[in-house]
């Protein structure tokens, strides 16, 4: 007989952390009993059995307990942290979903089990797509699409366009170098590691890239990976790379701006300036931020395009996975760190 | 008969001012002597006499001796400076031009006469059309021109829009002000003296103003000012008024980026950097630099509408006049300080 009450773990914010990356004295993990009896789920809720979990640095943005420069709402005390998630229907009060399922939301519970109103989930997948579930959050999910609109869209990657990807090998990263070299450019990351910018230039085809905590002045590491200058920067990471950049943008580059993850643990006072912003006027310069959830009308372009290109194999994809739930503060704060590869997710519960 | 040489004074350029305020220090005033005879003239030139000359902060980045935001090209040494000018035309060695035509050049030497190849020469002027020559400096000139790609390229100003102007007074400021009005934005300025906003609230429409130099938190001014956000921040001056602004700036904000007076005097380094430039993200705020000489395509459009607007007393108009070529350093220095209202023009000849 299916079990009618579960031990579920969840991470939820005992303190927030104004500033650095928030630990074990902010995020904490509880068991609570869980009941999974069909008469106690609500009509047109679902319960879920969470399989992977999206660890995104804009978690930690809500965790600051101030306005922040994302403007996402911050976590309220005491409760559950919620995230993108791919999980699977264990039992369903609405007629749309059957057990088995496999669903996605963007604000599942961090937890092991949920039970969620079945109007949150953005759709279902199909498990027999040859798709890896956890691609869902990655090329295919937030990350993936987040580096399209930003190459595609606002950078308006063209054959012969210089392009620069700061967190290169990072979710968006990935992705994003990949998209600028199918459109013809010459592409040049930024990232964190020797070993993460051999495997940009090996598995994800960046023209070349650079270990930005081997260079003391970013100017003229800039002057040597762009002699002719940048014609779209995808900002990813802020400050004195932005300001660097600033210098050897070309007329009209466009700047999508992605996130500033390098600000993220620092209160906006205490943050370093940017201090050749006038370069924007002189250059023409388009600096333009972005929310994916801005761009849904122009996410089944996106969708076929990628699943197209995974499929033939032009879009290869590194997944960091961190096994259990009980990995969820190591893997937000490994975004800070240049300790992963690819995208980090955490597996929940095997997918059977 | 007709003056066969004449002295004409000029300015020319004694010696770069990396920083501050260029003075008589390096903008030195020479007389030399100037052949006007007909067969002194090579073919394809004009003899011209100056009537006006256009004073625009750009100019002063010419004379840093460094590459510079703006990226204008420098000055030479012991060049003559040349500028946005009217002048008439006293001698021609091109059938398209006659004795007494008026004409206009964006960059005439800065002296009492000089002869030019004619194809340098944007256009001849109807001096009957009912526009005073120096308007062709300001409303239907450059600042004219920034002003209208700012607020209704760029900017897109809609009905009911909330839109910033700093340097309000100026001339590119007076007219972005009467122009977001005319378009149906509520309208808030900034400028460096209490009669200037009184000024600009009375002459130029704008529905409220402050006096920057009087505040002492421009966060808390912008609060005060925009209790629903800020949609156009048509940006003159950078700096601390940018990141004001970027507190406040409501989701899609558009931020066209004109110029940042604040910053022309200063080595790149040691500006003041913007430290919030994260809330483009979040706010999903495109900030756009912008050169009038990239919308030339446009220029006509523009006349058509502005034309309109000053005839139909629509659009109202300020020039500050200094008289004669001497005035040349002095006029320069004004732009930054608050001294003078709209736009800054020297008259060098008397129009007949
Ligand atoms: N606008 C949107 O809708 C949207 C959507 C998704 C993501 N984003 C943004 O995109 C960026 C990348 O996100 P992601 O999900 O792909 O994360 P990610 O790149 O997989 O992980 C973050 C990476 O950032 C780098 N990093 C951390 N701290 C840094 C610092 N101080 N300076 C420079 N680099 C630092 C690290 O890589 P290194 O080893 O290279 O340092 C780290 O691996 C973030 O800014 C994120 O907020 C925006
Ligand atoms: N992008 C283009 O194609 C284009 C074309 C024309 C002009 N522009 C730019 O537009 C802006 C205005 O030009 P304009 O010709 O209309 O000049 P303007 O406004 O007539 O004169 C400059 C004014 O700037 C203000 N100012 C000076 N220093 C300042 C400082 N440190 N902080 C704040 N304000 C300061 C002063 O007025 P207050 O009394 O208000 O301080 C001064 O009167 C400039 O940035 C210029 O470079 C750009």
């Amino acid at each position: 007989m299916a079990v009618n009450v579960v031990e579920s773990k969840e991470w939820y914010l005992a303190g927030y952390a104004a500033e650095g990356v928030p630990t074990t004295d902010h995020l904490t993990l509880r068991s609570v009993p869980l009941s999974l009896s069909l008469d106690s789920i609500p009509d047109a809720h679902v319960a879920v059995q969470l399989l992977f979990i999206s660890v995104d640095p804009y978690l930690r943005t809500r965790m600051s307990g101030q306005e922040d420069g994302l403007y996402f709402p911050q976590f309220s005390l005491n409760q559950v942290i919620t995230a993108f998630g791919v999980g699977r229907v264990m039992r369903s009060k609405d007629e749309k979903y059957s057990e088995g399922d496999i669903v996605l939301n963007a604000f599942f519970p961090v937890a092991e089990y949920c039970v969620v109103p079945s109007s949150v989930l953005i759709r279902k997948i199909d498990p027999e797509a040859g798709i890896p579930l956890p691609e869902y959050l990655s090329c295919l999910g937030v990350p993936g699409f987040a580096a399209w609109v930003g190459i595609e869209v606002l950078g308006e990657a063209k054959p012969g366009s210089n392009a620069f990807i700061s967190a290169a090998a990072g979710g968006v990263g990935m992705v994003a170098g990949q998209l600028a070299k199918l459109k013809g450019c010459r592409v040049i990351g930024s990232t964190g590691s020797d070993a993460k910018v051999r495997l940009i230039k090996e598995e994800f085809g960046y023209d070349d890239a650079f270990n930005y905590n081997k260079e003391v002045d970013f100017d003229a590491t800039l002057s040597k990976y762009f002699p002719n200058g940048i014609d779209i920067y995808l900002e990813n990471v802020g400050s004195k790379m932005l300001e660097a950049v600033l210098n050897h943008v070309n007329p009209h580059a466009r700047i999508p701006v992605c996130g500033m993850i390098s600000q993220y643990n620092q209160i906006w006072t205490e943050r370093e300036g940017v201090r050749n912003l006038l370069n924007i006027v002189g250059k023409e310069v388009r600096m333009e931020g972005f929310l994916v959830g801005s761009y849904l009308d122009r996410f089944a372009d996106f969708t076929v395009e990628m699943e197209g290109y995974l499929k033939q194999g032009k879009i290869s994809s590194k997944i960091k996975i961190y096994e259990g739930i009980q990995s969820f503060a190591e893997s937000l704060g490994s975004l800070f760190s240049s300790s992963n590869f690819g995208k980090v997710v955490i597996e929940v519960n095997k997918p059977r």
